[in-house]
C-alpha cells in the first residue's frame, strides 16, 4: 500500500452463474436444478480485485448493474460512501422482486440486500491491497475455526426426469437420520439443522427425534420457515423439550413466534420475522425473540452485519448465522465475519455440502470443512481467489439452464400441480 | 505495510500530564488551575507509534498500567483482542475511582473507560502502518470538516492567587454574552452551550434569552449536569420554548429526564444516564432520552463509539457528542469519529478554545478551528504527530502541581468552605 496509489473502483464485472442443485424440498416448493447467484467482481485502478457474491435472479442483478454504474470511480476504503451510493442508485425503485430466497423472505432491506456483495468485494479489495485478512478489518479473529451446523433437507433421490443424485431420498426420520449419518461422516459437523416446514409437524418432529436418538448430545434445530400457527409451534415445541437447542421461524409474522416463545422451553430463532434494522427496534421492545439467524447477504454485508452483531449483544439477543444455496465467496465471507464476531453464540448453517465440489468460481483448497468447522484463512482479503475458468463455465450454465428466478413454487407446481402455498399450513 | 512485518506491541509509555485551566464553574465546583490527562504512546515491533489520550487521575493511570502489561505482544490491528486483554486486566477490580470527570459521571463502563485511549492508540498506529487515516478504518469520512459548538462557562477571572486569565469574568447574563462574542469571533461557532447548574435555573434561563437576543438563529443548548428535579427542567424547557436546540440532562435520573422529556418541547439530551452500552436498553424502553451525546472516552475508543452510532441510528435516536478538558489528541480522535459517523446529528462540544495553544502534546498546526469547524486531517492516523517536548514540559508540569485526581469539589470547598453538593439542588 502506498498513499500515491489511486484505489478507486475502474471497474465491476457482474456475472450471473448457475450451479447443480438438489432437489430439497422446503415450505414454498422445492430447489430446481440449478441455483442462481451473481459474482461480482470488483477492479481497482491501482490493479488488485475484490470479489462478492449474491442472488442471481433478473431484477437483483439489474439492480447490481445500477448500482455498479454508481459505484465507479469510488475509492475503495470509502465503505460509507459505497452504502450511501447504492442507495442512490435505488431511489425510486419501488422494491419488487429480487428478493433471492424464493419467496420466504420478502421484507429484507432493498438497500442492504444490494449493497451486501458491494461491501464484500471492497474489503476483500481492502484485504488484498493492505496485506490483511477481512477478519482483520472486521477488528481481528476472535477465533481459528468456525463451526457450522449439518444441514439437512427432506429430499427426493433425483430431480425429475435426471439421474438420482449420490445423496439420495430423504422423506421419512429414517431418510433424515441416513443422510445426517453421511453428513457426519463427511464433515464432522457437532450440530444439525433440520429445514421443516414440507411434511405435517408431528412427522417432522418425529424425525428430530430420531436424530437426537442417534446423535444424544448433539444439538439439534428444526426450522419450518413460519408455516405453522401458534398452537401448532406451541405443541412442537413443547413436545422437543431436551431434544431441540433451538425452534426456528414457527410461524411467519414477529407477533405470533413472540406468542410461541413465551409458551416453549428452548429458545426461539430467526431469519425471517427479524430480517432488517428496521425490525430490530419493535422485536426487542416486543421480546419477540432469543437468536438472531444473521445473514449478510440481506443485512447490507460484513460491516454492517458486524453491528447488528454490536446490538445483538447489547440488546442480549443471541447470534448466529442463516444460510442459502451458495457458492465459494459467500463461503469466505461468513466465515471472516464470524471470525471477528466474539458473539457468534450458535454453529452457522450453510448450504456447502449440498454444492458439488468440482463446481465453484474459486480456486479450491482455501475452505475445507473437516470436524464441522472451516479454519479462517490467513491470507489477504477473503482468503480466496478467483477462479476465471471456473466462472465462465458457471456463467455458461447460466446461459443454457434458463432459470432467470428463483421459483420453487412453480418448479414444484409442474411437478405436482396440486401444490398449494400455504401460511400458516398447519 | 507488507505481510512479513510484525505489528506487534513492542512497547506502551503512560504519561501524565497537566495542562493549565482556567477556573470554569460547574454543578460540582470549579476547574482547578490544571487539568490532568494521560497520555497513552504505543510502540509496535515495526517501529511504528500511535498514540492515545484519557483521564489523568491516579486510579486510572493504574489501570492503564496494568492493561498495558497485559498488551504487549499483541498485534495493533486485533482490536477485537485488545478489548478482551483490557476487561482480562480488570479482573477483580471493584471500580472504584477514576472516573475522570470530576464525581459528575460515575456510572460510566470500566472495562470501556480503560479501553477507549487504547483502541484509539490502535487506529493510529494502524493508519500510520497503512498510510490510511482513522476515518477510513472506520468506513470512511463522510465529511469534510466536523462542526463544534461554543462551550461557554459560568467563570470567574482568575483561579485564587493567579492572575487574571484572557477571558475575563462570566457571572451573569452580560458576562456569558460577552464570553460568546469572543468565541464566535475567535472560533466562528454556529451553535453555543452553556454550562449550567451554577446559579439558580431562572438566572441561567435568562444567560440562554441573552444569547438568543444576541444570536438570533444560533443553535443553544444548556446543561445543568442533572441538578434540578423534574419541576424545574419542565418550568424551565417551557420557558426556553423556540429558544434551545435541546436541554442536556436537566436530573440525574434516567425515570427523571423521561418524565421532564415529556412534557418539555425541545429534545433531551444526555452525556449522564445514558453512558454505557448497559444503559441502552432500558433507556430506549422507557423512551427516556432524545440524543445521546457519546463520548469515546467512556464508549470504549473509537470502535464502539461507531457502535453506539449504529445502535442510534437503528433506534432513531440523535446524536452528538460530549467533551471534557482534552489536548490535541483526544481533538484529532473526535474528529476523526465525527468524519466517519452519517449521523452526527448536531455539532459537537469541545473544550479546545480553553486550552492554551501554546500547551499540548502534538505538534502544531494539525487541527485548526474556523468557522466553528475543524477540517478532517486526511494524514495517515488521527493526523497528529507526538511532541516529545510538549509531552515532557507537561509532564513536568504534573510533577510540578500536585494534583493526582479532578477535584472540582476540593477546590471549591477550599475557596468557598460552604459549598456543598446537591442533587437535585433546585
Amino acid at each position: 500500500m502506498t498513499q500515491s496509489q489511486s484505489h478507486r473502483i475502474a471497474d465491476i464485472q457482474i456475472t450471473p452463474v448457475a450451479f447443480a442443485d438438489p432437489p430439497l424440498l422446503n415450505s414454498v416448493g422445492v430447489h430446481e436444478p440449478y441455483a442462481l447467484r451473481a459474482i461480482v467482481v470488483l477492479h481497482t485502478e491501482s490493479g488488485h480485485y475484490g470479489l462478492g457474491e449474491t442472488y442471481g435472479d433478473s431484477a437483483h442483478l439489474a439492480r447490481l448493474e445500477r448500482a455498479a454504474g454508481f459505484l465507479r470511480g469510488t475509492d475503495v476504503f470509502k465503505l460509507n460512501q459505497i452504502a450511501e451510493l447504492v442507495e442512490d442508485s435505488l431511489r425510486g425503485d419501488q422494491g419488487q422482486g429480487g428478493h433471492g430466497t424464493g419467496g420466504m423472505v420478502t421484507t429484507t432491506s432493498l438497500a442492504d440486500r444490494v449493497l451486501s456483495a458491494f461491501n464484500v468485494a471492497a474489503l476483500d479489495a481492502q484485504g488484498k491491497i493492505l496485506g490483511l485478512p477481512v477478519s482483520t478489518l472486521l477488528g481481528g479473529a476472535v477465533r481459528e475455526r468456525v463451526d457450522f451446523s449439518g444441514y439437512l433437507f427432506y429430499k427426493w433421490d433425483r430431480h425429475p426426469g435426471h439421474e438420482p443424485d449420490a445423496w439420495g431420498e430423504a422423506l421419512d426420520p429414517e431418510g433424515i437420520v441416513r443422510q445426517a449419518r453421511t453428513m457426519v461422516e463427511r464433515y464432522g459437523f457437532k450440530a444439525l439443522k433440520l429445514k421443516g416446514g414440507v411434511f405435517p409437524p408431528e412427522q417432522e418432529a418425529a424425525a428430530i427425534e430420531a436424530l437426537h436418538q442417534v446423535f444424544p448430545g448433539t444439538p439439534l434445530r428444526l426450522d419450518p420457515n413460519g408455516v405453522w400457527n401458534v398452537a401448532t409451534g406451541i405443541e412442537v415445541g413443547r413436545r422437543l423439550d431436551g431434544v431441540l437447542e433451538y425452534l426456528e421461524d414457527p410461524c411467519l409474522s414477529a407477533e405470533d413466534n413472540a406468542a410461541v416463545r413465551r409458551a416453549i422451553p428452548m429458545p426461539l430463532a430467526t431469519n425471517m420475522c427479524v430480517v432488517s434494522f428496521n425490525d430490530l427496534p419493535e422485536a426487542i421492545e416486543r421480546k419477540a425473540i432469543d437468536i438472531v439467524l444473521s445473514d449478510h447477504h440481506f443485512w447490507g454485508g460484513l460491516s454492517r452485519s458486524a453491528l447488528l452483531a454490536g446490538i445483538a449483544r447489547t440488546f442480549g439477543l443471541k447470534l448466529s448465522m442463516h444460510s442459502n444455496s451458495h457458492l465459494g465467496i459467500s463461503f469466505a465471507a461468513m466465515v471472516q465475519l464470524a471470525a471477528a464476531t466474539e458473539n457468534i453464540d450458535y454453529a452457522c448453517d450453510t448450504h456447502w455440502p449440498w454444492k458439488r465440489p468440482d463446481e465453484d468460481v474459486i480456486l479450491p483448497g482455501a475452505l475445507e470443512l473437516a470436524g464441522g468447522a472451516v479454519a479462517v484463512p490467513e491470507a489477504p482479503g477473503l482468503g480466496i481467489e478467483l477462479d476465471p475458468e471456473g466462472l465462465a463455465r458457471l456463467h455458461q450454465q447460466y446461459l443454457d439452464c434458463g432459470l432467470r428466478e428463483r421459483d420453487d413454487t412453480g418448479y414444484m407446481r409442474r411437478i405436482d400441480p396440486s401444490f398449494e402455498l400455504a401460511s400458516p399450513r398447519w
